[in-house]
């Protein structure tokens, strides 16, 4: 696979909520970076924190809008997409990957984290 | 230029503070997105936003950490900076810029909101 497939493989996996394969797509070392909050570092780190969030979404549809793959590098700009309850949290991210002998090494994704909370707060009152 | 050297010079003119140097790098009809926030459409649009943001700050540093050309698209992951009183605000921002014949036509930018407000909040408390 290209870095650009592994990485969209990767986010085809999350939409299903398949994390065992997701994860297995990560470098042991991973570090998955949610701007401006500290890097996560691990696979196994991961993979608690997609169990979070994921968890609480009765569907997942992250939308790619645009993607570029540049060397190892892929970048995206996407929506991520929850269902919860009734209605659709919509989150507009900026995703930076790595990805080398097939595996992501680093995740950083930058968007606006009160749009986040307002939404889940409102979706799950 | 190159669409890179349009937006960074684009970048280098808001560090001077120089805005009107700035706009005139911009389309006419330029979209400047805050994402999530709805798009500040035009040149004198984006003129007030800049002038508004550029003001409390004695000293501006955009720190470019990685920067893509592809075509006219320009990608860039950056810390602006921004010296308020005794202390710096720091943010973290993914920018995705289009440039045709000279001018940038989109101006897209991804950042945590709160983290841009409760450090502004504290600097000019």
């Amino acid at each position: 696979m290209s870095a650009l497939e592994t990485v969209n493989t990767f986010m085809r996996c999350i939409e299903s909520k398949d994390i065992d394969a997701a994860v297995a797509l990560l470098a042991d070392d991973v570090s998955y970076e949610n701007m401006p909050i500290d890097p996560i570092v691990g696979r196994e780190a991961v993979r608690q924190v997609l169990d979070g969030f994921l968890q609480p979404a009765q569907e997942v549809d992250w939308r790619v809008d645009r993607e570029w793959q540049i060397g190892g590098a892929v970048i995206n700009e996407r929506v991520d997409r929850f269902k919860i309850g009734d209605g659709w949290l919509e989150l507009p991210v900026a995703g930076f990957f790595e990805v080398a002998d097939g595996q992501i090494t680093l995740w950083r994704d930058y968007f606006d984290m009160g749009s986040y909370m307002s939404q889940l707060s409102s979706l799950t009152s």
